[in-house]
């Protein structure tokens, strides 16, 4: 019997849901559920339902998991708690400062509910915090760092987009090599946030606006922009379709640490991802803890969950048998 | 309280347990067994006992988890079933082929005497083993890779020791960068035995030895180098000693895999250690895991688990509040 899966929002996130669910022999999509008129929404799985979110509450006992692809900023810190009253819920929360806050409420709605709520699933937060947390367990002297990149920020495509005289943009954050360098030569480095990423918009203009004004706005744009080496590129509306209509994102985690009586010795983890699409990436991720989802709450446990508290073995369509036999 | 620790085998690995000891404040070293004569052994932590190992069962109620720094062929098949039945007990079995065995007999053991056993904890197997499944578990269509080294194997450095005419030697592991690029370019190589690794040695010969003789006898040792591209180098007792008495390791896990409807993006993760001392990272290792048993054990669990099993909060010596606040 196969673990029914429900996908809340069908945007990026929820298509590359719908995609991993299909890589995944114990999993099945059960329904879509959407804000808009969902005779407008054409999904790829073939018997899988198409349902208004106002409709979600019928579907309370035929949905295992349900995977909420909403945002973080307005979307996800109301859905998560509501729906967590209902079902085994898994988010990509990403809005780090306000984790502890989301946790109480998606905790506390989930324990009401019977409920396994596991929130913030993703690379970072998600297999990246992971990465933080073992490395730091292992290695209690030492230096996180943390780059992103070479990617695309949707925040800093957006703020682009902002600016006057601009019809389009995509914008890349580029880790700078030799920070990584000097992290990975254990010289602990001190970097400052200009010297650990760069930024690199491709920007189209509307007609007749000025480039050079464009770009100072860009430059000098506080928060994003500023704090940071930044390169414009003006490019027609066809380059920009043809070489940046992707999603691809990364980074690195890294620690390095001492050991020893006089900590002579030094070590080094790295942890990295080079993802073709981020928004299936996360999708894959969160396919995985739905499965723990499922289990955890078959065993009857409740409340909200994160990366730290689930054993791996649950992410794993293979038993423990198998796991300890091919990949130990 | 401090969790208190005892060491079982007073080798490198056990030397590495009582540094990193050293390094977690809520650790205390309360006693090391061994085999020798105590008299002989001398430790750094003053306050902590040493013991024959004969006398472990007194201890019984003074240790919250030992640790067994045994070797993997003889010592731990042994050890760790006959000790769980009186402690939680950590060990670092890395004989992959009879995990499922050792497994079945920790589990035994250990729910025999209501005790919490982690085997097989270090870097590989354990933290390579947790990447392989977390990678695997979130990119079901793909492939893995581990690369070891630059690293001295202990094994290889013993095998050189034992051909005629060789009066010391070490043997470094190494990954051929062209392999692990071409992984990391996403293609998927079918790679043999020699494309991963070479392996580079350095010798001293006994007086009036035949250096010709002792290459050609190292180059062509089955399973140990005649599948690999073997450099063999002749130097100086001061040289060996000098440049390569340290016992560094490291390597690479990656998996790199597909998304999409069509599986048209490609993923790529990659973890990768950089070691200064192999038995200290897996020491440390091992009192991260110490934790998670002690914490396990006051739950009321038993038996048998590995990496695979514990939720990754377990490690730390923070707390879940802080935890999310700071690394996720």
């Amino acid at each position: 019997m196969s673990i029914k899966i429900g996908i809340l929002g069908y945007g990026n996130l929820g298509k590359g849901v719908e995609c991993a669910i299909r890589q995944n022999e114990d999993m099945e999509l059960a329904a879509v559920f959407t804000r808009r008129d969902p005779a407008t929404v054409k999904i790829l799985t073939e018997g899988a339902a198409v349902c208004r979110v106002e409709d979600v509450e019928a579907w309370k006992d035929k949905i295992d998991v349900m995977i909420l692809c909403g945002g973080s900023a307005t979307d996800l810190p109301e859905q998560t708690p509501k729906y967590a009253k209902l079902f085994n819920v898994i988010d990509s929360f990403d809005t780090h400062a306000r984790i502890p806050e989301h946790f109480g409420n998606v905790d506390a709605a989930a324990k009401e509910g019977g409920n396994v709520g596991i929130i913030s699933v993703g690379w970072d937060p998600g297999m990246f915090s992971l990465n933080r947390l073992y490395a730091n367990a292992i290695l209690p002297d030492g230096k996180d760092y943390t780059f992103w990149g070479k990617g695309v920020s949707q925040g800093h495509s957006d703020a682009i987009r902002r600016v006057e005289g601009v019809k389009d943009g995509k914008q890349y954050t580029i880790p700078v090599e030799a920070a990584l360098e000097a992290v990975r030569n254990g010289e602990n480095p001190e970097l400052t946030t200009r010297q650990k990423h760069t930024r690199e918009c491709f920007v189209v203009l509307e007609e007749g606006a000025d480039a050079a004004k464009v770009e100072e706005e860009i430059k000098t744009m506080p928060n994003y922009f500023s704090d940071y080496d930044t390169t414009v590129h003006f490019i027609s509306e066809e380059e920009l379709k043809a070489n940046h209509s992707g999603i691809p994102h990364g980074g690195f985690v890294l620690r390095s640490g001492k050991t020893g009586w006089n900590q002579e010795n030094s070590h080094l983890i790295e942890y990295s991802l080079k993802l073709d699409s981020n928004p299936e990436f996360t999708s894959s991720v969160l396919i995985a803890y739905a499965r723990a989802a499922y289990r955890l709450a078959k065993e009857g446990q409740s409340g909200c969950k994160t990366v730290f508290d689930i054993a791996p073995a649950y992410l794993s369509a293979k038993s423990g048998e198998e796991l300890r036999k091919n990949l130990l």
